[in-house]
């Protein structure tokens, strides 16, 4: 039914997508801030000059940008999404953004008769490159289902949440947990370390036990390594837990776990991690000079 | 080798771990605080009056107590196992202590000639039952390989963590990351029950990604349900949390999350929840008079 | 130069201000949003139908409400202040709100050749009622000086801090002081308790030390005697200290302990304290159905 | 009465002490760890080769030293203060330690027909040197009432807090208050400053406030010149909130706030300022190669 799909972003998720929508044999559009990124695909897709461009000539466009003001812009701007939407458009958020953001998109699209789905993804850069993405969605049920052969050709699964924003909200709690879980991780491998015990040994033990996760297999092998080049961004994170707090506060739930986590992400962002991967907190509770959790050979 | 084995402490774990010696074969000894207990095991096996006469009737007694200072009375009392420890004799220490306890076990019963290994274990009621337990152990690497037929009647795997301490420490970090994991989970389900969004399709989320974990499904039900029966007493945890944070503060490793996850498990026992299941921890969160992750039927 | 004040606003701290304007011989109008606590002045002042009208009548206005979204409504509405700002007119904003938010008003008010101050206060209701609070503003220093007469007449000092926003954010510091005293005091206060060391002995020896404060005298008290009558509502700080950890964010400013304080405050409204004063934050620490800072005669 | 004082521990503060003791006519012995520090004092005093002796040739000895450790070598040693304790013997520990361990003292001293005091003190080194020292003591009354007339002579107050223990548990909750001062107005100095707002605004807004307090003008002066030359060591405050935090945790008493703040002492601790002034801590708050705080001239 939808034959021609717009990607708004080219990321390190976009291009993933771009590429699975392709192989499953949609024909793509695609747009990006920067358009160096946009002329790679110029032999196998168009390349659309505006969002608005874009939605204008697909049925369906899909956005997945870094944060809540690009977004806006994507979305909002005057040459937007928004301005380019027909009546029957559908719109897909797979950026992280706050619940009332995506609540607010899908209002605005219904109020011109289109609408659209909050569907956020999770999964690394090999899983959006593999097509094996997690989709949460919120809207419609009957838009989720719908959209499924389109999020389909790019993941290996859509969940729905429920109405507009919840798919949102699913996002922000998954990354809850992996802030938890990263955290957590980092601290019983400095204090491992620190008391002799080995990184390597810590982590057979934690995957033979009740509470193993293919995450801390993931991450402790980044963490042995010190490895911190970027498969999710520490700046980008924050911006999760920033906004997953500041959902708790409307909602008047506390999470004091997640707020003293984000501090610790805080004081990573003021030493000059931001960039690099998520893993690289590990090093504000390692000693001066000292990388406790890297296994020298 | 060792045909006799003793068995100190038969609280929920130790019944089990009991039960599966007697069913390897192992001819076995046992020994309770409260009688009444150790009587229920009286046609199967020996009760002995003392640890001391535990210890110097088999030749592995297996201590899995509940606390430091009950560790200490079974050890080191005027008749606890030291006092019976032959040369020879091997004391498993399956209890959760500071590395430094059962450091200074191990150097006692080498002076008597005899030898310790610490050989906490993770694992539930149903895993002690099964004989599905997880053994992280500390001491000799000779004293491990010498006493693995003993584990392997109990558990399923036997990780060698290092020299004397270690499998504690292990322990240790293990809770850890259990506390971390408990402790998101229920911040992640609060939040997203109070914005609408179903427990269920969390958990349907969460075992879908790529942070899933058995124990994410294991506590996500008893919170769905509000069920508090205690698995792991929130006291225990809160226990093991400051062990760990001692043992941290010994070795200069700052341990912000877990001080601040520790400090909401304390507010639980403030608030009277200490005998509940770990999984009671999510009523500090919630409303008063609410309850947002149980859900209704 | 400046003869007649208006008052938008008549709360606790508004009635105060109003009632020392009186006294100081200015004339005087009032707006309220519920219209009863207006009428209260109709003998002494001029009651207007709006902050429109009010802000029409008057060559400076002072608004004193409870929230942001009280501000944007007394100040950006359609019959709100900056409707009835002529040229030349004077807003003060004497409400703790974000540094931004007032830099948007005082923006606003140049553009059509007025202006304000950002003037939040410190002080209790009883400093509102004898004329002794703490202004700290934030504007144009030829603004402040201008206004100094008026700000006089409630206050015992103004202290001019910067450009537009500077007075707001230097509200914010204060209440973030504020919250680390209370916190750091009752946490005392319950540990000295809960182990024999009367409140009152304690008390006594801060004042007597270089760390002595008035405040900790006053919320001394009130937490001697378990009074929780609100002199500032818990809801109210709560509010605030999101409002600084927002700025913070955007700033990139870690604050480790206020994320973690304004949590315990958040489980106090949880349990349905958010109407007292803040000082009842203290029962988030103390254990089931006891009350240990409190002094039994 | 008392007629030769006995000084253990001639550090910053008990050189002061020893002095104004001098100063006030007492004969004086000395002891130090260290016997270059006690020689500096061999013209005005005698100096002992041990605690053993200085406690037989002295009816009062006085301790103050730095942790826990040299205070149990101190007065446990084979040639400790307890091994020269004659009835009638008095011995005031200055030193801040855990109230278990004042009252182990006392009870050790008692049994030989002595007593003990605890008798911490607050104040800074210009305190101990001016001998405006604050004592907080606990033990017997009659024994604080017997030991004023030597406490007067280094200090200006002594406050009686209860039975032994009770002074050490006083002094926690004292470091307990300026743990969170210290924290929160670093907090918000670096929040402040890095939103423009000088660090000598705040500072006057503060000390203009219900809230002022003479420690925030100590401080702050600290602060705004980053002079972290040591009055009181980061190390030395570590020691005293984990010794507040264990107290409390057997007490059953949450403290969240504590818990987070120490933390931020402890990254600060492991980024190698733990001989620094306390003050120091505001560098793991400030962004890499930055001084926020800092005014620059």
């Amino acid at each position: 039914m939808h034959t021609r799909i717009g990607m708004a972003g080219l990321g390190i998720m976009g291009r993933g997508m771009a590429n699975n929508l392709l192989r499953h044999g949609f024909a793509v559009s695609v747009w990006n801030r920067s358009p160096e990124r946009a002329a790679e695909f110029s032999d196998r897709a168009t390349v659309a000059k505006s969002p608005r461009e874009l939605a204008a000539s697909c049925s369906v466009v899909i956005g997945c940008v870094s944060d809540p003001p690009a977004v806006e812009r994507v979305v909002f701007a005057e040459d937007g999404v928004l301005a380019g939407a027909q009546p029957g458009f559908r719109y897909v958020e797979s950026s992280t953004v706050s619940s009332a953001l995506t609540r607010r998109i899908a209002e605005a699209m219904r109020a011109r008769g289109a609408d659209a789905l909050d569907a956020p993804v999770t999964g690394s850069k090999e899983a959006a490159e593999a097509g094996t993405l997690l989709f949460m969605t919120g809207g419609r049920q009957e838009t989720h289902d719908e959209l499924l052969s389109v999020l389909m050709a790019m993941g290996k699964k859509a969940i729905y949440c429920g109405e507009s924003g919840q798919g949102s909200r699913m996002k922000l709690v998954g990354n809850t947990l992996i802030s938890f879980m990263l955290e957590g991780l980092c601290e019983g491998l400095v204090a491992a370390a620190q008391g002799g015990l080995p990184t390597a040994t810590v982590l057979e033990v934690i995957m033979a036990s009740g509470f193993a996760s293919p995450y801390f297999a993931f991450k402790g092998r980044a963490l042995a390594e010190h490895d911190f080049a970027p498969h999710f961004a520490l700046d980008l994170l924050v911006k999760d837990q920033t906004l997953m707090l500041a959902e708790a506060s409307s909602l008047d739930v506390p999470m004091p776990g997640l707020s003293a986590i984000r501090e610790v992400f805080r004081m990573a962002q003021a030493r000059g991690y931001g960039r690099d991967d998520i893993a690289g907190v590990v090093r504000v509770l390692e000693r001066a000079g000292e990388s406790q959790t890297h296994q020298r050979s």
